[in-house]
């Protein structure tokens, strides 16, 4: 017979199969992950081919169906969309079971986690890895490999379902990295939301321009700074209104600095300009990533 | 005997063996370009460098005697640097001489060559391309393969001249753009000089902040977004203080579309930041670089 060898470890409900959820089973089949991998999609299409990959166990387009004898569950989907899957979890999981997350803010999926049945054991997740394209299709058994991935435990989160959560992080391939949610969602604006809200403004001013030569000369060094503005909107969008003011004070910080740099290129001031370019040379060169 | 057969089609003075010139040098060579290459360098050690890797004919650290009896000029330093070799340029390259540049900026170069006796023939020039790490260490006979390069004539110019600059170039394995000097500083501060202020300003602004958490969540959007920042300083200074009114213009336009997207942001107005991230996303999935 092809197919799995039944599990005696309990049941992963799998909740997304996109990109992250998609890798996320892959890399844990391959680690030979104890729970049976059962993976949720509204897709059946998607779900097929996460069942013809090997990536999943078994397969259901029913969140309800699918959570029921769940020992762990890992919700996948972006952050509005879990959000709204939460009470079904709620209503669904039984006592015991690890609920976790993976979207990209957490202080908002926290706080609705704290609403959980007792018996239930929270833990937010976030991995720090990610491509612009989306989709099972693009899932890699590899994207965890050596990427932070951030829990957050709640005060109610027992010991126990923490070390759970860090072992299915760790048998992904990830690191990972202790942080309450405001820590998590502060940090995260400045190096993903902060940029991808630059790269996106970098974009549609040249698009504002009108300017065309701008386009023909267009390097290496645009493509990268850009590279952030091809995310999924409908992700961004959920990042952006689930975190708007710890990325507003990134980028009120990132004005100031902005004008201060201004101030010197206006007034030729060398030395100033020197300085700034400088001090970011030398950080971004010790960048190890 | 193991060296150069030498040539009857002239003599190419290439001033500065960095990546730039080093790249070229090699470039030419692989493609048998006719003239005998000159490379000249400040430093003993780039020109012996240069003669072992056999990008260049013959070395010289001083520029006048390399000038002597060039037939080509190519001035592959950085642009305050090769404002200030322009006089010697002046003063002994040959009548009929054609007299190029490699430097980012090209109002301020073609100003200056416009100044050089009527016998010789200036043609700016600026290939996009380049890396972070420079020096010959960095050279790469790839460099300019299907990069742009732009060619920037003067009113001066004999058409036979810029028919040869635009043959080195194309020997070299770039496509040619042939653009006004203003035109080029206005497209090359969009699409250059303003993502690499914004990369140092990204960085500068999370150094500021002294959040230590965000440098540990950095992953490879940080990455690519900043990368521009390691930029070689003092080449990156020439641009800004060759260029300050184009990328200062630039940085204005950037700031009244970061204004509106922290206004949509603070607002929680989803369809104006839907309308600014799916404008962003397509156009950037359109780019082709």
């Amino acid at each position: 017979m092809q197919g799995h060898a039944p599990r005696s470890g309990g049941r992963l409900c799998l909740v997304g199969l996109g990109l992250m959820g998609g890798s996320l089973a892959l890399a844990l089949q391959r680690a030979e992950w104890p729970e049976r991998i059962v993976g949720v999609s509204r897709s059946a299409e998607t779900v097929s081919a996460a069942l013809a990959a090997g990536a999943i166990d078994e397969g259901a387009t029913s969140l309800s169906d699918a959570l029921s004898g769940a020992t762990t569950v890992v919700l996948a989907t972006p952050v509005r969309t879990l959000l709204k899957q939460l009470p079904m979890v709620a209503r669904v999981a039984p006592a015991g079971c690890l609920v976790m997350d993976l979207g990209s803010t957490k202080s908002r999926v926290c706080a609705a986690m704290a609403t959980l049945p007792p018996g239930l054991q929270p833990v937010g997740g976030h991995p720090m890895c990610g491509r612009e394209n989306g989709g099972f299709a693009a899932a890699d058994a590899d994207l965890y490999r050596d990427r932070v991935f951030v829990l957050c435990p709640l005060e109610r989160t027992a010991p126990q379902a923490l070390g759970r959560a860090r072992r299915l992080a760790e048998e992904a391939g990830a690191r990972t990295l202790i942080l309450d949610a405001e820590a998590h969602d502060r940090a995260a604006a400045a190096i993903s939301h902060l940029p991808h809200a630059l790269a996106v403004t970098l974009i549609n001013t040249v698009v504002g321009s009108g300017n065309a030569d701008a386009w023909k000369l267009a390097s290496s060094g645009f493509r990268d700074t850009t590279r952030l503005a091809a995310s999924g909107v409908e992700m961004m969008l959920d990042v952006m209104l689930t975190n708007a003011s710890m990325i507003d004070d990134w980028l009120a910080a990132f004005s100031i600095q902005l004008d201060e740099l201004r101030q010197a290129l206006n007034a030729a001031d060398e030395a100033a300009l020197r300085t700034a370019l400088t001090m970011a040379q030398s950080r971004r060169r010790d960048l190890r990533i």
